[in-house]
């Protein structure tokens, strides 16, 4: 068969991250690719402990198909938790449950996105949402970001100068590939933006929970009130991956569309996940293995820190995150290149240009410490200054 | 906010199924409207222990991000069911697991169908199916089926004048809403002429082991040798519908651009889901399971029948499925119409209507008896009967 394919999937390139996974969990490789959670840090005991309860007891359900929009008593408890962190005025009807916040990034990219509509992104933004509005036929308009996270007076520009865009998408809490944070002010800046440009505003935050130092700062969902910021939850990071299960929270408007894009896409998220996480939430233990994940993750930070302190000095710098997973490393070598000496010395990073819609930046990586041992952490960062250093 | 959706979420409408859903779960009701297996009849002491077995053993790969591929151990396991029921020549690579078989109507549609672009669909044809087919803004080609399947010369005849349609999809066994399977003499039919017009076909196969009676009959998919027929299988029916899996199996280059569509999509399906499934199968309760479901959908299956024989046969005929899920009754009355009826009584079906893309048939319903018990299909019947008496 000679295979006609979509336009959409004819554009469609395999990942070079997944294929860099694939290499890199051989024999005697370290990796900084990734962007795992550590899963030796999961109470897998307690876990057990919950699907067993689960199944016998709410079997029933929880084996069962459930609504689209997630079942009730999880959506309940998401609503709490936003509540609690400081967003007003929101109903269950703001909220529906995604497989995955890679899902929530799907189903806006197909509720907005028309074939060649423009939407702002950073540079450089998390690969997964550029791959999500591409699958769509998105174009891109990248405003570049410091360590106080976007340039809002570029982003004020590239506003003006397209009014047409759908929306704005930002990773603001502990940025994927950059580690950076959005300022406060910058917080207030995006919001009177959105509002006076009248264009959405998506809040990609994976990572707010997983801060290890320096003061929480208010999602712009709750600065905004949910007007028009659409906020991306996710339970990968704070309880498990494996359940493939996020959020989106937004106007009603925008999550009855979400709703009717996610029956098409897949009728449901999982309900036997559902009824887990909500079980992990409601006995305590989501808060108890945050504390843990934060004091292991702040451990390896600091570990990497100073490994690229001692090893990689001379031909880097590097942003200090305050939280989440991963440190954005600039050199002044073509990353993609240089991956062929990583090869040989068998480290692994993510080069810089994937993160980039146009692919328009060749000199940084994206290190990831979640999942490394400190040990490998200190051992990895010694090889990387050891590939630097020839570059 | 003004929200600009894009044109495919602006013509998207709730579906009346799901609304259905909804009013029908209400005290008093007896629902022919869901196609949900009957909760009752899974194992779920056995589940809660592999599921413990699972997490404990199993926890650092169940509870993490997996393959977007899904996980190697249950891709071969579904490659040796395939192997088992007779499809030759297939490789791991021929496979991917899908975030239930819904996910797999969505990757392909991603893949296939460019805005406008035509689709060969059974009139009627599966619900799911068409509003994955209107996110992606085909048009439908639709071809009538009897109590053989789809008609094939009519088939022909619209390839004849369609020869850019993208796919033919179908549900040869056990269609859904139709009940009916595609007899031995059309599949080799279907089969030839995907051939001579260089057309895939998309074979979605839910139902073909929940099989009452009468001989199986070859897979499409076998028939053809996985050249031009791409299948889609599904865990929902057969293990949970509350793991969200299913899979698709199909020429590689397929299958590779169905995994890119997917990395999208969402990642990966879930991993714990996928090894729990694995171990049902492995310790043999599937087939243990598909004897109970058989056994028990077979009575309910012959409460519906003789129910309707006893209280609908003056105003309708219906289809006589040997296996699936479902019963397809004609009527002379318009059955969107007839619904306000059915309130009253607080009987629910649905409307036939909701399973042909132009709404072209108004004189269909779709029950199904899988959830049900058999006293409560007998009431059904019983107040079908008796508001189609007065329609």
């Amino acid at each position: 068969m000679n295979w006609k394919f979509s336009e959409r999937a004819k554009k469609a390139k395999a990942s070079e991250i997944r294929e860099l996974l694939k290499v890199s969990g051989a024999e005697g490789w370290i990796s900084f690719a990734g962007g795992y959670p550590d899963p030796k840090l999961i109470p897998k005991e307690k876990m057990a402990e919950i699907a067993e309860d689960v199944i016998l007891n709410l079997g029933k359900d929880a084996l069962q198909y459930g609504p689209t929009e997630g079942i009730l008593p999880l959506r309940e408890t998401i609503l709490q938790m936003e509540k609690e962190s400081g967003v007003k005025g929101l109903e269950i009807d703001n909220i529906i449950i995604t497989t995955g916040s890679q899902q929530g990034l799907e189903l806006l990219a197909k509720i907005f996105i028309n074939k060649g509509e423009k939407v702002i992104v950073e540079a450089p933004s998390y690969l997964g949402a550029l791959q999500a509005f591409s699958f769509f036929e998105a174009n891109f308009v990248s405003v570049p970001l410091d360590e106080k996270g976007i340039k809002t007076e570029i982003l004020r520009e590239k506003l003006k100068e397209n009014k047409e865009a759908k929306f704005i998408y930002l990773v603001p809490t502990f940025h994927n590939p950059a580690g950076v944070t959005l300022s406060l002010e910058r917080r207030k800046e995006v919001i009177e933006l959105a509002e006076e440009y009248q264009i959405p505003v998506i809040e990609d935050d994976p990572y707010s929970k997983i801060r290890f130092e320096g003061e929480d700062l208010p999602s712009l969902l709750s600065m905004d009130g949910a007007k028009n910021v659409i906020k991306l939850g996710t339970f990968s990071k704070i309880i498990s991956g494996g359940f493939r299960l996020g959020w989106v929270v937004g106007d009603k408007e925008v999550i009855r569309k979400a709703v009717l894009a996610k029956q098409s896409s897949d009728l449901c998220s999982p309900n036997l996940t559902q009824y887990l996480a909500n079980e992990f939430i409601k006995r305590g233990l989501m808060k108890e293995y945050l504390e843990v994940v934060k004091r292991e993750y702040k451990k390896k930070r600091d570990a990497m820190l100073s490994g690229l302190e001692r090893y990689c000095s001379q031909k880097a710098e590097w942003t200090k995150p305050e939280g989440g997973l991963f440190v954005w490393v600039k050199t002044n070598a073509d990353t993609d290149k240089l991956f062929e000496k990583a090869k040989e010395k068998k480290i692994a990073y993510v080069p810089g240009s994937a993160f980039y819609p146009y692919r328009e930046d060749k000199n940084h990586m994206r290190l990831n410490f979640s999942l490394p041992t400190c040990q490998e952490i200190e051992e990895g960062t010694k090889r990387l200054g050891e590939i630097l250093a020839v570059a």
